[in-house]
């Protein structure tokens, strides 16, 4: 039953993508048997509940195979049903060309974009293991409640992206022995034989890693193709049995068996295999041509007969957990917080304040003071850096990192459950670790790194904001002001290139108290990522609440007025708008301009997403319309400022690279001062 | 003397740094023996005349040790004197933060984006082998004026980030004997001791790309350190005499030796010693601790003795070239072609054109026949695809591709000198490759993917945009209309987040016949790259000199009027603005608008970056300022549109992410439609 269940698998493949005309139905054919095995056979879950904490995760990184996963979910019982996989790739179908996070149950991660899966599985295993730690740090190995095994399917696309030896080395040091990637050495990518272009020996590079690596090879040496499941099945059995280092196993199929013709093909690959072949291929495994998505009900009891099984495991899983919680009420607590997404009531009463300083701090350094600060009270949130700690301000002071026992340093203590955490020079995979992490359980990821190299982690970046996922990037040396470390290293377009991500919150606060305020709002939304932008110069710390300050209320709302200077009955009245580090400049000017009769309102607008979310009443009382005399003034292209000056306003920006030179120098050659925004001021009137 | 003078690069190493303040001291004083004995005695050079073509060329991958690289260029009399060292980092020097192409004599690449270097090393040594293909196909390996060889220093950063795997990969399925990579195992990163992030075996891992590799250990097994200069002497030559693969020797060193107190250590790598420090370290050497930059005559006259070895090296070249030359008219012809950077007469004249048709094609097909017309022409244009090539459309048909005799397939043929590249699935490598072929030498590079999968590669193009290198990224695949593979493969944001990036020529043509001028366009520019954005789906081709439409003439410009529609006299009047597959919608609304009596100009933007050059007469002529009725259409963000289209303007765009479903659905769903523009034209008259 087991073998025409796999076959059935292989034939509605066939079928759905032929019926919508596109897709890739080659990997799903040849995995067959082993996604059945995993879904049907091996993994722990439950189709009945889907987020069933005690669950084994999978993470389909080749996600263009995404009727593998679909058909297993089918099968099993996790909610989709026959005309769920007969609408494959169509509008408003539950099955959508590549698999999406929120969308259909029993999908873990939204994967498509190669190599991410990889990734999100490293942070999966990593996010399994902080979680066991906060909760339930005691029990033995194999014997917590929150122990369970994070499986990964990846292709030769999956293998090429850096991002994946970026995770699978960061994987190695940190140990993982819950998490089993399984390779499908299939030889063929887009351009057929990959001889072209990977000629690696991918296992001996994942031993490089320091991974426990396993070769199963269903072509044995090119002699004959048989399917054996039980090697893999095995492999599976010893890559669990293995629990201080994560598992590779290579295995060598032939794509789109045993479809006659286009086996072991590029067009097996990518396109739909075409009436004939399907058909032949039906006639191969015993299928009746004539017919299209043939499921018999035999096979489907079979494999829904999963829900049962699956249900019970969850039912003993409970009843562990019931007497787990009676044992141990805190953990408990925590455990239902963090399932609840909530923060701990009156954490905000952590975050620590500043007087104002005309020398000031750094953004960056009043962000590591508040991660210091709120740390004891929220557990769940953890990160780390790109190997720029110190940079980056990321590292709360006194708290362990998450390491394990023999990758501790002079420098870095901590332990497996530790939470600050050592990415290395590796943006690409810190940020699809990150999301990981956050589609795994209810902590709160961070990770930080230059501003301008959130162009290396674009990639996952645009996949916190695609999936909602409330990750949170600390980006610092946010613009020229970095000084002489020179053009590479200066962001020009990051704030813009950032801002066009739909659904990223981008906040560059103004000083340190609008950094904390900021922290404050970023951490109560759960529905969406952001990128924290900082200085690594000193910023003046704005009087609050005070001669005419305002506190820091606004910050939430996006934009608000930090004060307005002159008198209210002037004849002229212009808007100063800034962000970050320029608000000082736009604050210089707004003095000047007072002296000379003219009333200047300075905006601080640390988040624009945010304000644009406000109703038009704050919006418009903020910066009335009537007000056409406008100037923006941020360290960054002009790009997208046009909206908020209007066709009269003036932007002052930097439109091309910087230089090697001091900060403060630089922003004054570059036009960015008191004087400046305030000659624009003037013009703009 | 050699001694001495390796031992004045260290204490010249602290003492900028230590002027400056900040910087990078450590890697330059554990290197110096190694940068020493390459740029004084293993690479060919001529200090007088660093664009020689016959030298060896250095990547210092490692951009934050500048001063490694800027000391041997004053050392060896490239044009840097003591005091460019002493204004390291400093506004206007010679000796930025890091390495910048085309600012200092001698530096090859810009770098200090990890992981970049190593990729653009490659880049090199491909095109090395590709013009010597060009130039000298039948001179026996090593015997060619045009062999040299390409060296590359890479640090730990390098290593962990994932575009050096990418690159790295290739390199080994490349066969790239002309490469040696030097990896600098310090063991020490900005977070210190890289047990927290780096414990994978990097040696084990590059056997496993397939690359010849050794090992020099400096420190002895962690016993005793020596500088074995020999020893790495002798790797250079062994590597050297491996022609069927790249190398790597991985040299074990102690980073900031021999600094007393800071040797081995975070601190040692990104900050200034301090004077004390400084002193002592002057004190081991057996230099006056009270002396700053002190360079005895003797050292300086000895290693600028440089430049009259390597003035006789270019002479003797010269002679073989002249010899080769007289020899091989065409060939050298072709040479000084290339080395001018000059297209040849006439090309052009290749270019296909399109008839007017309804039904029309896809621009990346358009693209595709273009680059099989003029590749005959133009034997310097080259270039591939991430495993995408049928889909980007990037194969010159029946050209061979660029390929190891044994790493040809039944669908891939070609040889060595092959123009065919396959990059595999690796974006960030592909773009980094095509700026270290472009900075090589005459030839003109060309890379596409999907442009959703531009985010995977912008460290790269951000620096081919630094270095104005003009290579081009064919980006297809540009909007929703891909259609099924749905949101994690249609770009959104990415024109915008493209335009955002200085110096970038982003080009969306409208249909067939826009796809040639813009390729016409793009090659005739030698100072800049460009994004070429291509649909997936078919395009209308729009009649050309007929019928009130414009030829293509106004691409080049960036802008233009495709078409005015209705009655000169009309009192209301209406600018329609639209790029790429927008265009026909824009077109299609226009003339409903004339048939309700408003006049509407049709406005086709294929490249905002070559409008905003334009003089303002022209500007004005496309788009007449005092007509405040303007629509925009693009299937992307709106950001950056209120520019073109002012207060009154109203822009139709996708603010969200697509879905998975047919394009054209997709197109009507979200509101892309001639009867969409037509009714916000009414809204803004």
């Amino acid at each position: 039953m087991d073998s025409r269940a796999v076959d059935t698998v292989r034939v509605l493949a066939a079928d759905a993508v032929q019926k919508v005309g596109n897709g890739h139905p080659g990997t799903a054919m040849s995995l067959a048997p082993v996604a059945y095995l995993l879904f049907q056979k091996v993994m722990r879950h439950n189709p009945n509940d889907p987020h069933w904490a005690g669950r084994d995760r999978f993470v389909l990184s080749c996600g263009h195979s995404s009727i593998t996963l679909y058909i297993q979910l089918f099968l099993g019982g996790f909610g989709l049903e026959l005309e769920d996989l007969q609408s494959l790739r169509t509008w408003g179908s539950k099955t959508p060309g590549h698999p999406e996070y929120g969308h259909t149950a029993g999908v873990e991660i939204t994967t498509g974009p190669l190599g991410q899966g990889i990734a999100n599985a490293v942070g999966m295993a990593m996010a399994s293991r902080r979680e066991r730690g906060l909760l339930d740090p005691d029990a033995p190995q194999g014997e917590s409640l929150f122990d369970h095994q994070i499986y990964c399917l990846a292709s030769d696309g999956d293998i090429e992206e850096g991002i994946s030896s970026e995770a699978s080395s960061i994987a190695g040091t940190q140990r993982l022995g819950n998490l089993t990637l399984i390779y499908d050495n299939n030889k063929i990518s887009i351009e057929d034989d990959t001889n072209i272009a990977l000629t690696e020996d991918t296992a001996a590079r994942y031993e490089a890693y320091g991974w426990h690596v396993q070769t199963v090879d269903w072509t044995n040496a090119e002699t004959h193709y048989a399917e054996n499941v039980r090697a893999v099945a095995e492999a599976l059995d010893a890559a669990r049995a293995v629990t201080d280092r994560p598992s590779f196993i290579s295995l060598r199929t032939i794509i789109g068996w045993p479809a006659p013709t286009k086996q072991g093909t590029g067009k097996a690959h990518g396109s739909a295999l075409g009436d004939d072949e399907v058909a032949a291929t039906k006639k191969v495994l015993g299928f009746d041509p004539e017919k299209t998505f043939e499921v018999s009900e035999e096979v489907l009891a079979h494999t829904r007969a999963l829900r049962e099984r699956g249900q019970q495991e969850q039912d003993a899983w409970q009843q562990k957990l019931d007497a787990w919680a009676a044992a141990n009420p805190e953990a408990h607590a925590l455990y239902q917080r963090l399932e609840a997404q909530e923060l701990t009531p009156g954490w905000e009463d952590a975050l620590p304040t500043w007087d104002a300083d005309a020398k000031g701090v750094a953004t960056r350094a009043a962000s590591g003071k508040i991660l210091t600060a709120i740390a004891p009270k929220l557990p769940e949130l953890w990160g780390g850096s790109a190997d720029l700690a110190e940079s980056n301000n990321t590292t709360p002071e006194g708290e362990p990192s998450f390491l394990p026992t023999d990758r501790q340093t002079k420098m870095f203590s901590g332990g497996p459950y530790g939470r600050v955490l050592h990415f290395g020079i590796r943006e690409h995979a810190m940020g699809a670790i990150l999301n990981g992490i956050k589609a795994h359980g209810g902590t709160r990821p961070y990770g930080g790194t230059f501003l301008t190299f959130s162009d290396y982690m674009r990639g996952a970046v645009r996949l916190s904001a695609l999936m909602k996922l409330p990750v949170t990037y600390v980006w610092t040396h946010d613009s020229i002001g970095l000084g002489e470390d020179g053009p590479t290293h200066q962001p020009i377009e990051h704030l813009a290139a950032l801002r066009a991500i739909p659904g990223l919150d981008v906040v560059r606060p103004a000083d340190a108290n609008e950094t904390a305020a900021a922290w404050k709002t970023i951490l109560e939304h759960k529905d969406r990522p952001a990128g924290l932008i900082l200085t690594r110069q000193n910023l003046p710390i704005v009087p609050r609440g005070t001669d005419g300050y305002a506190d820091t209320e606004g910050v939430a709302r996006g934009a608000y007025v930090l004060k307005d200077f002159g008198s209210a009955d002037a004849e002229q009245f212009v808007i100063l708008i800034g962000t970050g580090s320029e608000v000082q400049y736009a604050l210089g000017a707004a003095e000047k301009l007072a002296d000379e009769g003219i009333a200047a309102r300075v905006v601080s607008m640390p988040c624009r997403e945010w304000f644009d979310e406000q109703d038009e009443g704050y919006r418009n009382s903020v910066i009335p319309p009537e007000i056409k005399a406008r100037v923006s003034v941020e360290a960054g292209v002009s790009q997208g400022w046009r909206d908020v000056v209007g066709d009269a306003g003036r932007i002052i920006s930097i439109e091309h690279y910087g230089a090697s030179a001091a900060g403060a120098l630089l922003f004054e050659k570059f036009g960015f001062s008191a004087d400046t925004v305030a000659a624009a001021a003037r013009e703009s009137l």
